[in-house]
């Protein structure tokens, strides 16, 4: 019946896939399966331990398929089998290893049989990832000692290592062969055996033992996130966060470049302070789940040059200066006990490679996540906002990648009210265009503003605990756009003089707004936003717009397909308020979209997936780096983009965002910006 | 005048080497050299810093060579080349590196410049080693960071390392990463370079370095014996040799690894016992020579498979038990720093493989000093007598090895009055045949015993120094033998009733007898040699003995042809009452001869050639080990080796040594050991 030339050979078609091929018969199914590019899960090799390469043998004429399929045309099942299906409630099963085909078959492989699992990220784009981990854990059984036999027991592993998975030329962790001896005897000779990268034995454990669990890390300036993954199934089974205790040396990388500097042990309390944190992280992401750090056997840390140099001990001087060169750019992997991270004995670490000085390893790991260099066509900008802002522009043909010096603005800091994203921040606002009052919304309480009902609390002599108390990076975008919107700013960021507004107090010639009332507010005194507070955000806006701009003068483009928001700033931002403030080139606002913390996914992606690991270094190799800081366009470009656009050529889709009469203000705008500049003149 | 085919090419002749090849005008001697096989040193890669490369420019007609050659026949020295062959004092010099070939030339490599020096070891058998270690040091010149351009600071190295020394695929230690920004600006982006095995960088220091040195260890149970090799030249530049401090735990293998196995803490003292021996150690052969032991950038470690167990912290319990599993017989690299032993915070210690059980690396170690397996023909037997015996016997063909237990009565010990040797030891012995009294030679003092003037040293009331204070190894054979030879003893071992002698003193039927008098020692009473000693001897060494027997056995010969002594022991015992006394099988006695600490000679050996390491891994794994514990005609050997032996079929070679009388007492002694058999079988 089969389909193939060879008429002796039985046909095997394996579902959902529909892989279908004539097979000799007595091959076993899984051999088969694997033949035809099948993957089937199977840990023990056979050895009826693991039971995970179950399938079903279907029964029944499959007309579509053009295969008579019965549980008869395989061997039947021994006893151990039928035990063994039994305690995993799956007797309508069979065990594909023990299976030998003897007539047509039509098998059915159960998703959980299926290895190498995909995971499906939930983005704007969603993709699909191949689970094909660094570490790996097989079970073997091993020729037990004897005498006259003189291999040793790391000899007789490694025979059984070879005749049973086909790995050849390991080594082993020398930790690892201090305790092989009692382990091999503990359960008969039989034992699990982590191996990572095909190369090195990291562990074994005594028995049959399941369970293979990773660390993705993305050490951020400010936070460090954890996501503790299951290395079979992809899963993220525990995410942790800390705030990266570094920030006690300095809040943005620079400062903490120059306590490097000038305190001798400035490098050492700042690695120590790094390393003392990620421990303390994955034992309490293991513990989540019941596990202990010495659970977790492969780790991918991911970060910006200055924390990877910190986290390797090496001193981050050489970032702070001209030529900006980094100690390596390439991927490394460390031992985590000899780095004094405590995981596995035998884990390695690997810390994802980066671009140049000021575009680390969190932006090539952004990159492996979304994966702009596989784009036919389409031009993508990515921007990731921190301190620095790292810009990657292009597609499959080219890619550029650069850093501008937005500074801490966005995230709340420069700001008379600034404050980080946590409880008591306003982070959305909107201004009556008559009245110029402003409504906002604070971190932490779910009503607007005018919906709070502040007499009632106030009777009790306690301040409700939702009062704002400043403003962070998302609330000062969304207050100087409205304040713009509404006609309270003029385009180049100045207070308008020609409005009257209680809202707006004056002081000479300076203006501040009123944002929150005192009796809004946690202190009792009101919130402003400030001129200085509108020249910081312009500033940094200006440092991150030209950033853009340079990179689509060096792709030779007038403008961008899409625009990718990565990290936490692009998350709460509202695209719209980006765009009008002029933080990103003009776009479709509908091809505007945060991908959230794309630095932590590229690293659970690169913890998956060690393919990943080498396109990353292919990447980080690839991308052209362009240094703003040398390029003379750079500062023209800046200096251009200080003042908040309007709905000109450079940013056609402002069109249907900003008012009529917003547009119209522009032009008494260009010329206040020319007022101010000849008042300097006159000044100087 | 080229006797080259093409016409153009040059005539250039090395010398002393007389290799001639036709060079094309413009090469450089230097690689002229390499292309003919000719190994000139150098360091520098051409830069002009390391001065090795030079060659003198022969001028004159060398009727001989078939050449006329003059220094005007390569180019002028540049000002440069000629300031620093000034400064070596080497101006009748050129560097090769520096003159291009523009005539014929005949050049003469001076013994410091030849590459790959070879050292003799003088030994019976005199033996050159090629020198290649397994780490080297270059000297390169590395691109500087530069702004655009963004490898990072180990990347640049990487590409300076593959084009100037054609190293590729390297990888860093991640802490000489650490360190690798600074030394590189240290002096102008020249470094010298650490590599290990072609493979890792594990130093740079800046600038150009010279002085590569490897420490080679024997970790015996006793003693720990460490040679400090300049690993360029391969001489021996410091010996500094240390107690085991495991002494302390247990004299012998056995009462260690029962230490391990019954207190908790036995193998964590014992492991940092022998660290801590090996730091002191290598500090202090280090300071011999006005270095640290951070200038020691490799090291090679043997010891038999209790001391190598403890040594990488693996409990030694499954030694102590059939089927005597090794955790691994692979030879193996630990990163010192991570073992524990302080050198070159970068440097590796390689520990040689082992055979079996209980024929550990020194065994291996001692193979490939001696190299018995590329003998062609003749049977070598190599005996290492500690408180086991390794034995191996055979040639090219097939090698076998065994362990023998002789238990430590050849150390001295489980004798009456043994000791180490020491100064004070008894180690050499001759018996007046009339008078049956011994003189004697102890350690530390020339004279023998009949030459002391004791009589105007006791006047001082004090005695003198040189006294003797007991017997060592060799002083016991040697009056055992010697007392066989007189007739003081019967060929079954016991005391010659029928000889009258105030040096026998008689206990009951028991005799002992008076090697020193009383003011012969530093006690002040007599040295006896007793009955018990005797025996214990005997055992000693009919254990050996049937150890040899076994594997000659097994070789299906019943002479050898050669016998070599490895190890102290075999280095001070006289061969001749060696074989007296029936410690060694029968061989012509020119041929039985000791090569002193072989462990230690192979463990230098695998230091500076690091192919000697492949070698011994094949070697390890090649040779058949024959377990004596089990096999059955062990015990039969053994009983039979236990009589003091006769110039019979089976010690032809003795024939010249025995007395004639001595020959002719085996009837009465054979009927003696029939007689006490009797006597015991009565009382039993």
């Amino acid at each position: 019946m089969s389909n193939d030339d060879n008429n002796q050979d039985n046909l095997v078609i394996f579902m959902p896939s529909g892989r279908r091929e004539g097979v000799e018969p007595g091959t076993s199914l899984l051999d088969a399966a694997r033949n035809m590019g099948v993957e089937i899960e199977s840990i023990c090799g056979g050895k009826l331990t693991c039971g995970k390469c179950k399938v079903r043998i279907e029964d029944g004429v499959f007309q579509k398929h053009g295969i008579t399929s019965s549980p008869n045309n395989v061997t039947p099942p021994s006893e151990k089998e039928q035990k063994l299906l039994e305690r995993m409630n799956s007797t309508d099963y069979r065990l594909s290893c023990q299976c030998f085909v003897q007539g047509d078959v039509l098998a059915f492989v159960p998703e959980e049989a299926r290895a190498h699992k995909q995971i499906i990220r939930k983005t704007a784009t969603d993709r699909v990832i191949d689970i094909n981990p660094a570490v790996r854990k097989v079970y073997v059984e091993v020729d037990r000692a004897s005498l006259g036999e003189h291999r040793g027991d790391w000899g007789r592993l490694q025979d059984s290592l070879a005749q049973q998975w086909d790995l050849h030329n390991l080594t082993i962790d020398w930790l690892v062969l201090r305790r092989l001896q009692a382990i091999l005897r503990d359960e008969n000779w039989a034992v699990t055996v982590t191996v990572w990268q095909d190369r090195e034995v990291i562990d074994v454990q005594a028995g049959y033992q399941e369970g293979t669990y990773g660390l993705a890390v993305d050490i951020g300036s400010t936070t460090i996130a954890g996501y503790l993954c299951d290395l079979r199934t992809g899963e993220v089974i525990a995410t942790e966060s800390t705030m990266n205790p570094q920030i006690t040396y300095g809040e943005d990388l620079m400062s903490r470049v120059s306590f490097a500097m000038t305190d001798t042990k400035g490098l050492d309390k700042m690695h120590k302070a790094v390393l003392k944190a990620l421990n303390s992280l994955a034992a309490k992401a293991a513990a989540q789940i019941d596990l202990k750090a010495r659970d977790i056997q492969d780790a991918v840390f991911v970060g910006n040059t200055t924390m990877t140099h910190i986290l390797l001990g090496i001193n981050p001087i050489e970032l702070g200066g001209a030529p900006f060169a980094l100690a390596t750019r390439d991927g490394l992997d460390v031992k985590a006990r000899e780095l004094g991270v405590r995981l596995n004995e035998g884990a390695y670490v690997h810390i994802l490679p980066s671009e140049a000085g000021h575009v680390g390893g969190d932006n090539v790991s952004a990159l492996i996540a979304e994966e702009p260099y596989k784009q036919e066509g389409e031009q993508i900008l990515m921007v990731d906002v921190g301190t620095n802002a790292e810009i990657t522009l292009g597609n499959k043909d080219k890619m550029y990648s650069a850093s501008s010096p937005t500074g801490p603005a966005f995230e709340g800091a420069q700001i008379a009210y600034g404050m980080r994203a946590a409880p008591g921040a306003i982070e959305r606002v909107r201004i009556d265009p008559e009245t110029k009052v402003g409504r906002f919304k604070v971190i932490g309480e779910e009503r607007w503003s005018t919906d709070w009902d502040l007499s009632e609390e106030a009777a009790d002599f306690e301040r409700p605990a939702y009062l704002a108390t400043g403003i962070c990076g998302s609330g000062i975008i969304e207050v100087i756009a409205e304040m713009f919107l509404v006609g309270i700013l003029n385009p180049d960021g100045r207070f308008n003089s020609a409005l009257q507004s209680d809202r707006v107090v004056w002081e000479g010639r300076t203006g501040k707004y009123i944002l929150a009332t005192g009796e809004q507010t946690r202190t009792g005194e009101p919130i402003f936003v400030t001129q200085d507070d509108i020249r910081a955000i312009q500033l940094a806006k200006a440092a991150l717009y030209a950033g853009c701009k340079l990179l689509m003068r060096q792709a030779k483009i007038d403008h961008v397909d899409r625009i990718v928001l990565a990290g936490a700033f692009g998350s709460f931002i509202d695209t719209k308020y980006a765009m009008v403030l002029g933080l990103i080139p003009d776009c479709d606002l509908e091809k505007v979209y945060a991908v959230g913390n794309a630095a932590g996914d590229g690293a659970r992606i690169a913890l998956l997936n060690k393919t990943k690991r080498e396109e990353a270094q292919n990447i980080a190799e690839w991308v052209t780096y362009i240094e703003t800081a040398v390029d003379p366009n750079f500062q023209d470009e800046f200096v251009a983009a200080i003042a908040i656009p309007n709905a000109n050529d450079a940013f056609p889709h402002l069109k249907g965002v900003l008012p009529e009469n917003r547009t119209t203000v522009e032009n008494s705008a260009g010329g206040g910006g020319r007022r101010r500049r000849k008042a300097r003149k006159s000044r100087g």
